[in-house]
């Protein structure tokens, strides 16, 4: 149960930080979809430990072999499955992780939970696991792209230096710019500096990823309890390290009085249809749980990395007080590296309500005006 | 699909503003329960409009029913439903609503959807689809009290008023003490007259609810997808007009760094058992996505209520672009009123994890040390 | 989890023999399918006791009610709650039940499993909890009737006397022309004398139920664990009394050859398209778990009713053997009344089916020639 | 969706027949479980073909290995990954499955379905596929086994010749004494020979294979639509080839009366504490879909294997009608092999209902006198 996301479109991963391979399987993708293992890849490497100087140092090749499921290049409609099998970690010594439980880790945690846990890099609690939702969430892009959705996310904060960006305008480009993954260069510069100025402190940083999914149609989601804003909320708390999610006006729009927060709406003329159109979004998208038509906005906290280079105070197995003395390499900063993950929840959400959407309401949801 | 929340302790609702009833059907419920049909009614009157002068005057009796389910005054392990029958609302002129989509309400997107919906009150999407939750969310409670857990929720915030309150001292007395919920007896006070003045103005007002659940044992939650916070915050999103959540330091902790963010463990002897606790609780009681017995610690934001007596910009169902003139009653500011509802939804998501960790690890959670 | 069944189109049920009301409530239903209360009263009585002498006697009007989901006669898309209120039962005298566990029903087992039991009438181990199947399912045929999917079961078999009839033929109206509801009416009649000689031994009798869905597009199923066979087979194994259940040729096929068994393709051209079929049916319409084309054709071997009016040894709850002497009526012979019951099980399964093709593969499955 | 099985203890698979890998993801089994991967690997080679010369003669190594979820020889507590990884199959001439449709074979459904199909050994469809739900039953009767319950399983018919056995005295022993599964030794060199004779002809055979699972608690299961028996009957008709499932006297029991039928309770006064008992077990050790601490006995029927070496009319995929004329080896009667399989499903069933008694009931089901 707790290693399956998505209703209809659905992933189960597998596999700790040191074990054999992180995996997952795919449940639920349409048939005959052209899928490409590059395409995969490449998100893949987006995620990916080491790849700039301002994320972990750890370097993983992590090449994904494709299992099941694709049959000369398209999906079969079963399962599938994608793997990517762990390089050697053998050498290292765990002896102190082994003993001692890291603050704010969920070594403790799981030792409560199943008196047994992976040592050895975290096992199944090391980011290692987003692998699976990664390439899971490859394939629910491409679902996404038949429906001519497109999802991208960027850095919008670290720290306490705040990108300024229009989130209309926001590239993949953009993004990928630069190490920071953050589409506003001088914030990204600081961004930088900073981050480089941590990994020196042998401390962390936290801060923000924002996405953006645009060209979604009004119709998506549902009342109650699959409201399309909830199944983002419970995807992104999932991620490793994230303590806080907005949709639209979030916290901030709390401030706000109804007669300013309402969006109004308007017949949108530009296009071939005349479309009901809002002209502020501060609903990020969704009304009533349901996508109306606008770009599908959040935001997501990631709090600083619990990994440090110095000491701090503990317990040990034995339940005695100790001091924990990190060594070796972290990753000051989580957040250049959260950009592909968060995208790849959002696409597997998205991806499971359009299925779900034509489940019920047996077509595409509508673009433009809706049925009368 | 949409209309069930929960894995093993599950309800199920039904229901529309302006028809028969609303109502829940709670399955997975442990046998044997004794159950208090006033104890359920109590949470409904808490929910209930026109309960204060700050609230919606609508006014409701809302009587539950028990229709299955109980036995004797004790859960019966099959399916309980109970149901609050709606008051006879004929009368009452709908044809605006029925031509003009409200903005920012679930009038156009359901519309989008379906291609129907019940005009009258907002149908499903009133905010009197809560009852079902609340009902339900109070058979859950029945499993925390057996559990010894604790839940209780307070406004902490409504527009820039914020309360200033220790979440460990929070008393149900002390929300209960005044018409706002708010346990910071001054702050209530300027809460109530903002919303006052918000109703002259016919305008609405958003706020911060602050949860937060006590004595929870450390191991609930699962890895991965099936994670404690995850749950919450899927549970809070659903919930109408909510747009932020947060644990534990939420979206301030991404301006700290790891050292001071990190949670310090300690051995408190203070008790029978050594403990294995923390120092802080940025956390907000779960680690990796399962409890670790400190509290836990929530927030949700709320966006000022979308229905204001303000004439506003919409478009018909014709796709005119006209003026919607409302008239009437409103409710100024829920978040009195979204108390019961923050707390149901933490109960529901408690009680099915207790569930959920019995099934897999045969017993109850560990409190105090884990086994090693 | 145990009062829902199916995955996209699901009902959820509630309600106790002799408690308040039996009720069904439907998740996932399309939105505006007319919906006609006097279609679903009408499967209600046909699955009511008391219809004819050869089954019980007891006699409930069984009005259902339409509680939500439902606006101006077409549904909503949101969840349909259908309520039958339990006429009075006061009166009757259940010490005997209370004390002694009745043979072969589920007394005991309710007992082991809870720890109590709501006495009267067996509760919700009752055959009353058919209600809401039957409920659900005539729901469940307005999406059935849009896809010209016709459902139609039979009495097969009571004690030894088989029907002769040709599946492909029997009508509805062949069913209804006779109290058995057997469409061979010289094995009705024999059914009915044997049926009436068995309520006069105040003994019980079992019999098979036969059902076959027509005009079912190729397509519906899946795989591994979703195929349409399992489902059906869950379904019918899911009904009070229910023993065996058969796809196509059943128990009888393991003793054929495979030269025998296997169905040749080919095409029929009689249509518009040249269709492929196959000549025999062994395969009851289903192969690999997904329908071929063919009609679906399915059986259910009913035990003989617990309820007799003869002596019989048992435990009471004080751990003593004693001798049970039931008092009053029973029904003799639940097949004729399993028939619509039959039919709603079959109705549900494929209704959910229709969703989840819908949902993978985009659209209606093709009838004729797939593509290629 | 279709390639998960399971609520609480979950199996989901993957893998085509000439594909990389058969697979499974377990995921909720239970913390600190020793595990073999000798004990996985010996029901792997049981279901294994070329295992004897009534099976077919493919030879596959199937050497299991373990991806995930497994810690010094205890299971983790989270997803345990099994693979099994197919031998290099290319050189083969698939030419003629390509273009006809095998008769009774999944080829057209698959096609209808997904318009696409692995068409090398039947992709999904090839009852390769079996080697996930294996190596997952495996993982599950380590549960069962720590609830000292046992599942055995026999061929008990193939063609019309029936075993004659004491279904409580079969044992693993007396099952693998032959080559055909069958623990009546006479009954068994019938079997053989008939089967060599199909061979010999290019022809196949069915049979019956019945199980039974002994010590199983009374209490496990639920009413309405967990019930156990409903979920072993959707196990088993999942599997290839099943046409037909009784539990208890299934078909046979129509015919009884209900006074011959009704399994009268006694007091079993033998261990050290009462139990409550049946003097017969028609009911198959299930009342109202709860077990009754008697055995649970289920027999499943499996057609003629639809794979025979004779020419058979059929269509090609451009919609001719063509005779296929099957080269090679065939496997002349599932039966031997499909006994472990059998065993697999019963046991995850099992283990499934476990878990989900532990979660609703707190604890594990009673044995002996249920709670007054």
């Amino acid at each position: 149960m707790s290693n399956t996301f998505g209703r209809l479109f659905r992933i189960t991963t597998w596999g700790e930080s040191h074990g054999h391979s992180i995996g997952v399987v795919v449940d639920g993708c349409p048939p005959r979809l052209p899928i490409d293992i590059e395409a995969i890849q490449r998100e893949l490497d987006r995620r990916r430990p080491g790849q700039s100087r301002i994320t972990t140092q750890r370097r993983e090749a992590d090449r994904v072999k494709i299992l099941s499921g694709v049959y000369h290049g398209r999906t079969l409609g079963t399962s599938i499955a994608l793997m990517v099998e762990n390089a050697d970690a053998r050498g290292k010594d765990y002896s102190e992780m082994r003993d001692k439980y890291r603050p704010s880790h969920a070594d403790y945690t799981y030792q409560a939970k199943y008196g047994i846990r992976a040592v050895e890099g975290g096992g199944r609690a090391s980011a290692r696991e987003t692998v699976g939702r990664v390439a899971g969430g490859a394939v629910a892009r491409l679902v996404l792209d038949q429906a001519g959705i497109e999802v991208v996310a960027w850095v919008d904060q670290v720290s306490d230096i705040c990108a300024r960006v229009d989130s209309s305008a926001v590239s993949l480009a953009a993004v990928e710019a630069n190490i920071a993954r953050c589409p506003d260069p001088p914030a990204a510069e600081k961004m930088i500096e900073r981050i480089d100025a941590a990994r020196k402190d042998g401390d962390s940083l936290g801060g923000v990823v924002r996405a953006v999914a645009r060209n979604v149609p009004a119709g998506l989601g549902a009342p109650v309890f699959g409201k399309l804003d909830a199944d983002l909320a419970g995807a992104m708390l999932g991620l490793p390290a994230a303590k806080g999610f907005e949709v639209g006006s979030g916290f901030a729009g709390v401030t706000m009085t109804g007669s300013e927060h309402n969006d109004p709406f308007y017949i949108d003329r530009a296009g071939n249809t005349p479309t009901v159109r809002t002209r502020t979004n501060h609903s990020g998208g969704i009304q009533g749980g349901i996508s109306n038509g606008e770009s599908i906005e959040i935001a997501v906290a990631f709090k600083p990395t619990a990994t440090i280079l110095r000491p701090q105070q503990t317990v040990d197995t034995q339940g005695r007080e100790v001091t924990l003395k990190p060594r070796g390499r972290h990753d000051p900063c989580v957040l250049p590296r959260a950009v592909p993950i968060v995208e790849a929840m959002m696409a597997l959400v998205l991806a499971d309500h359009l299925l779900y959407h034509r489940a019920q309401c047996g077509g595409e949801p509508v673009r433009g005006e809706p049925e009368q």
